[in-house]
């Protein structure tokens, strides 16, 4: 818990100093679908498309020195970052303060008691002062003390109503079109697509499946314990306030490890907290990849990475250069950042 | 640890003793495959079957009042009992007593300290006389401080060669031939098949694929606590003595939520320690099935039920027969109990 918490605080500072441009507008025109000709049609001919379709030519070549069977096409992606958008803050840390907006009515001590009642008065500085301890206790009273069926429904809730601040979109439609090709590229090719994030399981597996086409049993995430009680002659789970297992940093190869028992072939990630998760990709034996997005789009989306607080690009980029790893440019490989917009 | 020391203590006291009838000899004729025409030849027509067949066409008929999409036909089962024997004592702790005698070479020092020692002399009252901390010293000689690749290796090597002491047998032709064909008939209508056992997932994943056609991001089990390190400038997972889950009774519903992240429709175990599981499988909204196999075949297998030590089925069976869950009888329903067994 603390470990998070750390993390949410330097997320809330972020958030309360307001930076990170303001994106295009929302779109009007549909999404391209991907046409057999070219599965990838919002990638740019550039490096980076012409890696991904080489290395999966080259593992799905039945009578090629690469050849990978198809139950061990395995291919681990991050979350934040990666698949959708993070700025200004992770999206789950907008869903733990609007929540607190929505329990407010069931907790009218809230009004006068520290982070709540920053959280409720808007005031991100003042959330911010109220330290880890605040942080802490917005946490709790949002991602615990509930059963798993409840906390299901208020993300549910959340996911189809809330909109981003600064783009006004549904924060689902603030995936990368140019990753939802590539994932149904990859399956379309015979991969099994996982998520490895550092996000909460519990807060990506309700959507994962209809946004993603991942389903709940592929999704790997941070995770708090839980507790089995019977309510009304019913089992239910209860979520605790204590973290059982954090899959960030040199916790992905864990998480990949415990939970889907395979080593991927390849990763997909945007930040240093992916770095070990490439890194475990890549050290197995036969043909690998590994790529990274460079949010370097000032433009269409955020522009961050060796000096970013929250989410550094920076010993990874370097790795990445070093092992000739794939880092993706948003700028010069994708025609498209977000589903619906124009090319 | 603890909890699993005190287990395997009771397991070795009562593998020490050598309770348990001697199984038929081994097969002489291969396993009738199943047909289109009987997806479950090796069942008999009796209730179970019966119970078994109505559930799937249920959930399977698209215009009927109980279909269940595809991507919720979840099913999850037990492996120790339920998918092969477990007696006299569960496999895994044959796997680490042998491992004991594998690892002996490296470790001249266990020839005459106490737990090792007695393993070695094949001295089971001995081991049984060194106590929690004796067993403990087993279980952490033989399941860490090595990576998880040199884990799999041991498991994959004993796998294919060991015999089980009474049988003959490699321990993979003591898995249940009309489990196997349930197994087959559940997928090809759309399901996908879990293993949610007690036992340890490091111990289960290599194999399972190969001899239950279920792959090893579809199997939960108990586990250890694993560290990333660095050796030779390559990363490995290094397994610690450390418990991180322990995926038995009420541990189950956690396993399921936190691993696979839905709720079974359909669920299937042997003994008390999977009341809960199939509690939560049932607990669900829409049909729902839950199946004990109650070890009855003296003959053929085993013979155990409410006051066996190690594998108690008595309060499962009580809520099994009050909720109307089916309760198969390996003597009754069952042609067949191992694959190439005459029918």
């Amino acid at each position: 818990m603390r470990k998070i918490a750390g993390l949410l605080l330097v997320i809330t500072l972020t958030f309360a100093c307001g930076t990170g441009p303001t994106p295009a507008p929302a779109p009007t025109t549909p999404a391209q679908p991907a046409t057999a000709a070219d599965p990838l049609p919002s990638w740019n001919d550039s490096g980076s498309k012409k890696a991904i379709v080489e290395f999966v030519g080259r593992v799905t070549r039945q009578d090629g020195p690469d050849f990978v069977p198809v139950s061990e096409r395995i291919a681990t992606f991050d979350n934040d970052g990666t698949l959708w958008s993070e700025k200004p803050v992770p999206f789950q840390l907008m869903f733990a303060l609007d929540r607190v907006k929505a329990m407010a009515p069931q907790h009218p001590e809230w009004n006068s008691k520290p982070p709540f009642a920053a959280v409720l008065k808007g005031d991100m500085q003042g959330l911010a002062a109220t330290g880890e301890k605040g942080i802490l206790g917005i946490v709790a009273a949002t991602h615990t003390g509930m059963t798993t069926d409840e906390f299901t429904q208020a993300v549910q809730d959340w996911i189809t109503t809330a909109k981003h601040p600064k783009t006004g979109r549904l924060y689902t439609e603030m995936v990368y079109q140019p990753m939802l090709e590539l994932l149904s590229y990859l399956r379309a090719n015979g991969f099994k697509t996982f998520i490895v994030s550092g996000g909460g399981v519990e807060f990506m597996r309700p959507w994962t499946e209809r946004v993603y086409g991942i389903p709940p049993e592929q999704v790997v995430g941070s995770a708090g314990k839980m507790k089995l009680e019977v309510r009304d002659g019913k089992p239910v789970l209860v979520k605790l306030p204590e973290l059982d297992f954090v899959d960030e940093k040199e916790g992905k190869p864990v998480g990949i490890q415990s939970r889907i028992g395979r080593r991927p072939i390849a990763a997909f990630g945007n930040s240093d907290g992916d770095m070990q998760m490439l890194e475990w990709a890549t050290a197995g034996p036969g043909a690998r990849f590994a790529l990274f997005v460079h949010h370097d789009d000032v433009a269409r989306e955020f522009a961050y990475d060796r000096a970013d607080k929250l989410q550094q690009f920076n010993k990874g980029w370097d790795e990445a250069v070093a092992r000739g790893w794939t880092v993706v440019s948003m700028k010069d490989d994708w025609k498209t950042i977000y589903p619906g917009d124009r090319k």
